[in-house]
């Protein structure tokens, strides 16, 4: 069975022809609400690329960043207190150098990358500029309004990696939806669908979503807190930390190629 | 986090050494309410032994039944209508030569297999006589009463193809549930848990279940209608129409290695 009631949007056709890696605009305005970015196969782009926690500000991203690594002057011996490289953004941490990749991939005062998954984007910023990027440079995300949408993925069974890509926007703030499917363990392609919120770890605290596949009988579902953008989507699909289900399960809850997804955001107490 | 609330029963040690494919009693009757049966590595034991649905009482499963082909001596023509197998317990259909394995793949009459997932039990017979043989051949499988309890397996690291099962009782009914540990996927174990009744595919439609994990924050629930006995949960985890998930997610819900799902049963107008 296919969704049911509440808004919803899809992205119709996506061309196989068209390059990889390419963002793809669907043909019309009315339908194209979807965004569906074919990646590179065997686990290349955005998933492969980062080995810790979400994307890493290092790795020829185009935009690198002053480099502030102090050396204490006054300990010549194994520690070593040093400012690491966020402190030009506004960490005013001073760490022993074995403790500053770690806390480089925490640090709140990490810029933030492009959210959309894929490697395409190379755009970095404060939290502040995210949503006026995506809204210049990802025209095609479309956002619907209220705490109970439907997120419509076309096309589901399209070959190699695919994300699907949308924006749902209610208590204030903007969610992005992220699907994508890929291939974690040879010959073996999953579905991996998740809700980060445009914003920080602690206000992503403030939150629940809720995923639903409904289907003739069936019913699926994956309840948790959104993950910042700061922290991004891989983290969580390395983990399975997010609605993960396989191609049959897939099948069991599509309608003709295409997969809603009911979405409902809700505030919680922290 | 662990399970919390309703009824709960726990099987606490499965020793590694004892042989494969045996069917281990816990070690105290206090604790031993979820058996355990550790089946043989790669994909075998029942899920791997039955191409259709359920399990066929063909292959050698000890108890040979009369097998009545009668070709109608009016025909000699392609067409022969014939009896198929379970005439002798009560099927009345004559079919064509070419539809009957399909007919008994899902004949009513066809005999009910013992329903303890992996290949060591070669029972077969009537429906009625099920609960009787379980509680005579399988001891130690035990049944909780009520429409929500909690299913807690112990031990969900143990290495190879491992079944949790236990009987639950609600509605006047008895329900088995399975948690199944396999590899369908070279270097990929996952889990499929999955609630049959012992009854009638007719009877097993007038139910739905809930299948529940619960960890900090968050939540997967599958919700669907239980399987008969009948047709088995082989055809089930093939075709991944059950609660399935993966050894990531497992340690995102489990608690000191065991796992504690929460099962409702309800019944549902037909």
């Amino acid at each position: 069975m296919g969704p049911t009631g509440g808004n919803y949007t899809t992205c119709t056709t996506v061309g196989e022809s068209q390059s990889e890696d390419a963002i793809h605009p669907c043909p019309t305005p009315e339908q194209s609400m979807v965004l569906v970015v074919k990646n590179p196969p065997a686990n290349a782009g955005d998933a492969g690329s980062i080995p810790g926690l979400g994307r890493s500000p290092e790795g020829g991203h185009g935009n690198p960043l002053q480099y502030s690594c102090l050396e204490n002057p006054m300990d010549r011996g194994a520690w070593r207190a040093t400012v690491h490289k966020y402190a030009t953004t506004g960490c005013s941490l001073t760490l022993h150098h074995t403790e500053k990749p770690e806390h480089e991939d925490i640090c709140e005062y990490r810029p933030y990358s492009c959210p959309c998954p894929g490697a395409s984007c190379k755009w970095q910023g404060s939290l502040e500029a995210v949503m006026s990027h995506l809204m210049h440079a990802h025209k095609s995300i479309t956002t619907l309004q209220g705490e109970d949408i439907v997120f419509l993925a076309t096309d589901i069974n399209l070959p190699g990696a695919v994300d699907w890509v949308m924006m749902q926007s209610c208590f204030g703030h903007h969610f992005m939806l992220v699907l994508e499917k890929q291939e974690k363990y040879e010959g073996h392609q999953q579905f991996f669908a998740i809700v980060l919120l445009i914003g920080t770890r602690k206000q992503a605290e403030n939150f629940a979503y809720r995923l639903e596949l409904n289907g003739n009988r069936r019913r699926l579902t994956w309840e948790a807190t959104p993950r910042s953008i700061h922290d991004g989507v891989s983290a969580a699909i390395m983990n399975s930390d997010c609605l993960v289900f396989d191609t049959a399960i897939a099948h069991l809850f599509a309608d003709n190629g295409n997969l809603g997804i009911n979405v409902t955001i809700s505030t919680c107490c922290p």
